[in-house]
């Protein structure tokens, strides 16, 4: 396992700043990460069919597979605004290039917040004037000017040999798995070429942020990005691997506990399932059933649904008769039938702060989790008036 | 189109009575329908891997295509209970039988309400002794045995000719669009074989039932039920699957309107699809999306929203540049961008009582539609503590 910092602190040779450039009333909603020398970088993006004007950009700028800066704004996500938009994100990489000192083929541009609204670009040109004085070591810095609905910064760091990998995401709603999610920036000072970085992140993203779901909903801005500068040297390829997917992993879990209304962190595992694909939709179909999600906010021993939720997996492997679950370790249900388990503990169970609700399909040896959390009052009403507040 | 009874009525030779025998404190939690003679029968059940017992029986018993009389009980649904289940079902269907004068295999039973729970047959057996005597023709009496969180009965009915078909059906919540929904029975006078009834019962599902869902949970119960009397004759088999497929519409859309904590109906269609299961996917994409249900709930013109909710059927055939979509008729979206439109005329289309959401995607002549509800407070206060309560 790997043991992350208490304090996430950058790799050599990466700074951020965050300003407000008037895109929000008063908030910061412009950040910029940078490396001091050109980093080999990779980078997945939503498989949403309408993808904003940054994925567009930014699948043409990684095919060069090297990354000096990335530039974020938030409030307004520069999605369904055309070629005008793609133009608009052309020239919010320009102005960061001009202010970093680089090619816009070398920046990497996101844009997150409301679908459909025209991004003023003029306010980031203007705004993004002199940032790089402000250039800092603390990667907290860069993550409070992605945040949107996130109620709080999100970023992680950890050593692999000399080299160190850092995170910094933003997540909260129109949040499910599919190709990256959300906004993740990682940096690493490794020495690894854009070809093997590209591999290492898709098998990093794959159980980790692919399998996060808030809502079901895919944002049409997913955008997850590995830059390695190099500073640190040659490191263990699967050692980095290894800490890269654990990251991840713990990244995930920090974007699911902090979605839009969420009070808890909600982990559904299927085991013993006939492939890899079946636990995965068993994973994913638990942790984004509305009942499952309330039943564990109202810590609700209404165990019941965990079978439901199996059971819709129409296109499945499922046996009834060797089906069993567990709820944090207690078991509920044993060969289909719910067990008659002591009430108050497993309600207990269904208060922690973590949930981790245990399939075995029993026919099978594939397993799969899934992250996400409980269904609130909150997440309606943040969404209910999400355009207009 | 179809014009239903101001009130509902039942066929000839239909009368129904419902009563509490205990199972919920004070409130009506057992209901009988019965036909004076033999009627031909069909049905169609859930698709979820654990099936009821009710459903595992009812299986068994549709295989005869006779049915006199449907028993249901709300409050335990029977579900993940094993043989001992499936025995409790075949105890209810006896006892019915026993009052309403006709063999076992002649009734279909269903049970609905909290999963994994051992249903208290004994109860039944007793409370529905005498129960004939309180037949009465009036639908909307057995409607009134077989609610859970329904906040109010339902039944419809119209005429084909001499005949009348009527529908008695609960809904609510744990319900998604996968053979038949929830409980529904429909009944009729005209004399139509059991075969026949299995088709028209099959192609009036398909639009109606099937693409209704609350919240995407497809239930253990659900269960649709249509049985012909024969005591009003033949009747033309056109107009009669006409009325049917209308009814089962009507019916949907009142099933959608009382989702739990729903404050209004909503509607979403795609159009100009490659083809039904691209228009099916999605329709039941935009109508399942807690992100277009809250802006719904919330009448918030955040109508990028749509567009993320196509662009998420990764699987269908879809043109960001030819996609177009209306709210209740005012143009929005236009070749995938969003329009400068009225922002006080689409608030207010997102506020009327039916919200019609409309996506053309220009590839194909295939269209369909979904039905379902806004996400609100009240469904995750209702599911947060339905167990215990």
């Amino acid at each position: 396992m790997t043991t992350f910092h208490p304090t996430p602190r950058f790799p050599r040779g990466y700074r951020t700043a965050s300003r407000n450039v008037g895109l929000k009333p008063s908030a910061k909603d412009l950040s910029i990460f940078v490396s001091e020398v050109d980093a080999a970088a990779a980078a997945v993006f939503t498989r949403n069919h309408f993808p904003g004007a940054p994925v567009i950009l930014g699948r043409e700028t990684i095919k060069g597979g090297v990354l000096r800066a990335v530039v974020v704004n938030s409030k307004v996500s520069n999605v369904a605004t055309g070629a005008e938009g793609v133009e608009i994100a052309r020239r919010m990489a320009a102005a960061a290039a001009r202010e970093v000192g680089t090619g816009a083929d070398r920046v990497l541009v996101s844009s997150t917040g409301v679908i459909g609204v025209p991004l003023p670009v003029e306010k980031i040109e203007r705004g993004i004037v002199g940032m790089t004085a402000d250039l800092v070591d603390d990667p907290m810095v860069g993550a409070e000017g992605i945040m949107t609905t996130d109620s709080y910064p999100k970023a992680l760091s950890c050593a692999v040999g000399d080299a160190t990998i850092t995170w910094v995401a933003k997540g909260s709603g129109m949040i499910a798995p599919n190709m990256a999610t959300m906004l993740c920036y990682v940096f690493t000072d490794a020495a690894l070429d854009a070809p093997t970085l590209d591999r290492l992140l898709r098998a990093a993203v794959g159980p980790s942020l692919n399998m996060l779901s808030v809502d079901g909903d895919t944002s049409t801005s997913d955008t997850c990005v590995l830059m390695a500068n190099g500073l640190a040297g040659a490191v263990d390829e699967r050692a980095f691997a290894a800490a890269l997917a654990d990251g991840c992993v713990r990244m995930t879990e920090l974007l699911a506990r902090d979605g839009e209304g969420a009070t808890r962190l909600l982990r559904t595992t299927a085991r013993a399932a006939k492939d890899d694909a079946d636990a995965r939709r068993v994973a994913r179909s638990l942790v984004e059933s509305p009942l499952i999600k309330t039943m564990v906010h109202g810590a609700d021993p209404n165990v019941g649904r965990i079978l439901m939720a199996v059971g819709k997996c129409f296109e499945c492997t499922i046996e009834p008769a060797r089906t069993d679950a567990w709820v944090n370790g207690h078991q509920v249900v044993r060969g289909g039938l719910r067990l008659d388990f002591d009430e108050p503990t497993v309600r207990a169970a269904l208060a922690a702060d973590v949930v981790d609700l245990v399939v075995s399909l029993g026919v099978g040896d594939a397993s799969a989790t899934a992250y996400g959390c409980d269904l609130t009052k909150g997440y309606v009403e943040e969404n209910a008036a999400y355009y207009s507040s």
